[in-house]
């Protein structure tokens, strides 16, 4: 089954020069939607995972459901102030400013080897902070998978530390 | 399995005077998770749902787990702006001012048969508003169904025409 033609490209979104990939329409199709979580499942299966983190919002959409097909627990990610209770906070350049992600404290174990899994992999500054919020309660991260990969943003060498997978991949 | 004991209640979040219910540590049980999808997929099994529709960002993680393991298609519903392309959009008050929903324009098709699912059922109007954009484009909303519902807060009389259904009750 060829995903990538379930996904849209939308010219000028979020802003002017950005070819946004639509995913919307893939995960709307009962066959496409099915196939890209098996797909994943398939890249982590044998690789002991106890835990997928899903940072905030399209991560929920794919690393809920393959958690689910794969029994395990799901952790999520989210901007700051929106987790309640204890967090660890990591905060983060982008190309204009700072960021910051959290996660509940003790959510991951120590030693505990989880999955990172997201809609896209752009220039990898959000998976690599997710990456570094699970090092700080004493996780292993063991493969960040991808649905797309933009692999003209090198995202695939800022995170040169982990095994790092996607499904389909653009030039831009 | 008591779903509940999963449940982590945490007073005075996001703001004083509330009693959040903090579902992530039920999310990263494997078991609770496992369990809590399941549930879901029996109260929708025999009902002929085309698409679950989830909004952001809690619906996402529930909603999507549920449709992989139903086999049908997923749909988010998101706030204002964060949906590329042609979207529907529905505005609805809340307690201080004014919220926007959007969701793809297309998504649903004329007569489809959807179940919303979220995390929490509270005064209801999230759900009242992503029922309304489901009705704009002629999609039929069959259940709306939570993980948590807390039933002073009478979400489910404000959505009386539909069939509401939550896993998990609580008085406040």
């Amino acid at each position: 089954m060829n995903l990538r033609k379930y996904i849209e490209i939308i010219d000028d979104f979020p802003k002017k020069g950005i070819s946004f990939k639509n995913i919307t329409t893939l995960l709307r199709d009962r066959d496409a939607f099915r196939e890209t979580i098996d797909s994943m499942v398939e890249k982590l299966k044998d690789r002991d995972i106890d835990y997928i983190i899903g940072p905030e919002a399209r991560g929920f959409v794919l690393g809920s459901a393959v958690a689910y097909a794969m029994n395990i627990g799901f952790i999520p990610v989210r901007k700051k102030g929106k987790l309640p209770g204890n967090t660890v906070e990591y905060e983060y350049e982008l190309e204009y400013g700072i960021d910051s992600l959290e996660i509940q404290e003790g959510a991951v174990e120590k030693d505990a080897k989880v999955a990172i899994i997201d809609d896209l992999l752009a220039t990898g500054g959000t998976v690599n902070a997710t990456a570094k919020l699970v090092e700080m309660m004493g996780g292993k991260v063991d493969t960040m998978l991808f649905l797309i990969e933009l692999t003209d943003l090198n995202g695939r060498e800022k995170n040169g530390d982990y095994n790092v997978e996607s499904l389909i991949k653009y030039n831009i």
